[in-house]
């Protein structure tokens, strides 16, 4: 666990720095008071707190360039930030760092309705995309629960997913082309506007490169018609067997339903005793919510045939809404578990893991034991349908000796989801908080030609260092010897 | 146009390398001698010739790793080949390389039902994936026209397309994990059995890479639920612009088709005077194959609703087909339509080029006008849905200086699409065919970008080189000046 101290300003002389900084933003641009820096000590993962040295708050492609040049003659780590939501400290400050901050940074550029593309700057929320097309039909697909806060930009360095992800893809489905700086402050064009670019597909790359390779300061998103129909199915179950066997039933009668979501009995109690009263049956031991969408015909079938197989393994009950109001009635729980954790509990902690889908009743199973053994209550709620789980760790930050075990025990998850056959990571990114976990997922030359595109986009390391990949001070040499070995090698290239 | 005499051997002293070789295959596993390397002098790509020295025959990941190894140790450059099939010269042997043929590497290593993933050698042929699945219900989505005869792993280099990938997504997108022979030798694995891994994406940047990131050894492949109901509709239109508004039409309606094809009036006719008689209408200007699949209640309704777009945009007539047989009959003429070029012209030219669909009538009106400048007939058979173009231009290879002109008329035509945003390639790739047009598509320093990465993976050129980027002595100093210019600094990295 790495806690910061904020750290004192280094020797480094700032003067010529801020000088230039202000020059390319004006001081309205730059910020240095320590209040002011506060709020960007950390993003969404609160347990990891840095404090950079300045703040910069670009506009346009042009101040990202300059600023990062400025960086890169000064040799000074720089780190982006959306809306700082991320929940694996992508966005967490390095020592001595300077923040380039993409909030106002929020012009939509171009909509081409015709052609299905929005062009945007980074510091737009993702459903500002959304809300500037739906009068004509459409809509942009991935949907991160923070959806109303997160920017695309965000999205793009962690490949953010969402509920209707399952069906449509994560964020790198929808990225057409970006405008990127890359680390010596050049500018260069990755991708375009149609979806199949000759050459290296350098913008699949980037996205889910937390920042490692450069800053996205332009992004072309495709956008989606809007289904003619939506619906939402919610089903209880007596076991959470019973409602793991009915996921993978769905997807083996060949539908693909929008989102299909998993709660089990903590969480549904969670959500009863503080976001609303007969959302979900208190004594479901787990439930579903199945959305499919399409055609009126096709949903209507699918939501027919979703119904008929979840009775098939036993449902109590399916409850099936068809109007807008009924379906935000039952994804409102759903939507709000996380802020009722928030209020039973005074600390949680969020893992993300995958799984594949077939091995879910044996890792809920095993992340109760887990949790018993360790002593602390663990909610699951989760997008079922692609087997991505968000166990929720509940703890209390202000008990010494907790915030350890409760990372042990999310780390004991992770291995799991490993050992299985699955993923550390889901669609929150790996950022600060589970580099030292890489190793479990990659072998020692896996990682190295990884090591190997960083270097070259990022030869200084002064892009977001110490994300993504493990090193022996942050991971313990002794507690990996791959990890160091590893590093070694990356050293000599 | 680059047609290189067979080369003499070279000085080099192959002896010890054959050896070497011998030791790693057997004997029967290295081919030399001048008739048997006859076969692999070009792809499907028949105007660009090359002998290679040698042909190896690999059976094994550890096979390729000990090859390519021994390449490295003696700086002998390497190509790896699959079926051949390819329409790019992305396969082309170079002076004085190895072939590194994929043949023999014909095993499917796993079929993974439940979690719908198949592990492939880079031998197997595309059919063979759904063949050995669709038993179960599962098929493997990309179907490039040549899917019978075309190799995986030459659908991977070349990130292949197909009828189908409008709906589906093309060969990337299907591509779950890799095992790779890097270009010294090494092997390392990327992406893996879930969709979502951390780290960068390489699995994507590997995909579409033509050979000259390495060679995969073992792919992991996505495969789907055979659809319910497939349906096959065939309209005939009086005009060009009438079926490509009515292509614009069924995506603005929100269906996305499982196939949308167009086959002008000089296609029409080729495939009815070879082919079969009455597949389609001869005085049809164009028509329009659309393939609608799903649940049957939803194919059902997406075929009435794409039906009635076509009456809406003055078709004749709409053939609708639902049994397997009369599907094949609708398909049959433009699955045949390239053999049909090929028995009425001596020979013929095939283009890829992509455009935004809503410039499909006005580039195929210049497409036509620059034909008749140039005095050759240009046939359109194409992706009509994704707006992936394939002009094929007849001429006779006998006539002297035919073949310079057509292929000026084809740089015209890529032009063309550059010029309305689109793309040089939509499906088959740069190879050595076209990369003296990526100038065209892309600036300096994005070309430099992927050099960047060409060079971390693949510092000594030894794979595939001439392939993809552009160089000066091929493209021409002169001609193109960003060209010699990128290289320089290229050159400096």
């Amino acid at each position: 666990m790495l806690i910061q101290e904020p750290q004192q300003d280094t020797k480094r002389n700032w003067q010529p720095v801020i000088q230039a900084f202000e020059a390319i933003l004006g001081k309205n641009g730059v910020v240095r008071k320590r209040e002011e820096l506060l709020v960007y000590e950390c993003d969404g993962l609160t347990s990891y707190r840095n404090r950079p040295s300045v703040v910069v708050l670009p506009r346009t492609t042009e101040d990202v360039a300059a600023l990062v040049k400025v960086c890169d003659r000064y040799s000074i780590p720089f780190v982006a930030r959306g809306s700082g939501t991320g929940l694996s400290g992508g966005a967490l400050p390095t020592d001595d760092c300077v923040l380039i901050v993409t909030a106002l940074m929020k012009r939509i550029l171009d909509i081409d309705l015709e052609n299905q593309r929005v062009v945007v700057q980074p510091g737009v929320i993702n459903n500002w995309v959304t809300q500037a097309v739906s009068g004509a039909g459409f809509y942009y697909a991935p949907d991160p629960s923070s959806q109303i806060i997160c920017s695309v930009g965000g999205n793009v360095a962690e490949n953010s997913g969402g509920v209707h992800c399952l069906k449509y893809g994560v964020t790198t489905n929808h990225v057409l082309g970006l405008k990127l700086v890359l680390p010596d402050g050049s500018i260069v064009d990755v991708g375009g506007t149609v979806p199949e670019m000759p050459g290296y597909d350098l913008t699949g790359l980037f996205v889910g490169s937390e920042g490692t390779l450069g800053i996205a300061t332009e992004i072309t998103l495709k956008i989606l018609k809007t289904p003619e129909s939506v619906r939402v199915l919610l089903a209880d179950f007596t076991s959470v067997e019973a409602a793991g066997a009915t996921v993978s039933d769905i997807i083996s009668a060949g539908i693909i339903p929008g989102g299909m979501e998993m709660m089990d009995n903590f969480s549904i109690n969670a959500v009863e005793d503080v976001v609303c009263t007969n959302c979900y049956p208190r004594d479901a031991e787990a439930i579903l919510l199945v959305e499919v969408d399409g055609l009126e015909i096709e949903a209507a079938a699918n939501s027919q045939r979703v119904e008929a197989i979840c009775f098939q393994n036993g449902a109590r009950s399916v409850r099936i809404a068809t109007d807008v109001e009924e379906r935000l009635t039952l994804w409102k729980g759903r939507k709000a578990a996380f802020a009722a954790m928030g209020k039973i509990s005074p600390d949680y902690y969020v893992q993300d893991g995958v799984i594949p889908r077939t091995k879910l009743e044996y890792v809920l199973k095993t992340i109760a034991e887990l949790g018993d053994k360790h002593g602390y209550n663990v909610a699951n709620v989760f997008h079922a349908g692609d087997g991505n789980l968000h166990p929720l760790i509940l703890y209390d930050n202000a008990v010494p000796g907790a915030l350890e075990q409760v990372e042990s025990l999310g780390g004991a998850i992770l291995k799991l989801c490993v050992q299985v056959g699955g993923s550390i990571s889901g669609e929150h990114g790996i950022g600060a908080d589970k580099r030292c976990y890489m190793p479990e997922m990659f072998s020692e030359p896996d990682l190295e030609t990884m090591q190997w595109v960083r270097q070259t986009f990022n030869p200084k390391e002064l892009a977001n260092p110490g994300k993504i990949f493990p090193t022996p001070r942050t991971c313990g040499e002794g507690a990996n010897a791959s990890v160091s070995k590893q590093f070694e090698s990356v050293e000599q290239f």
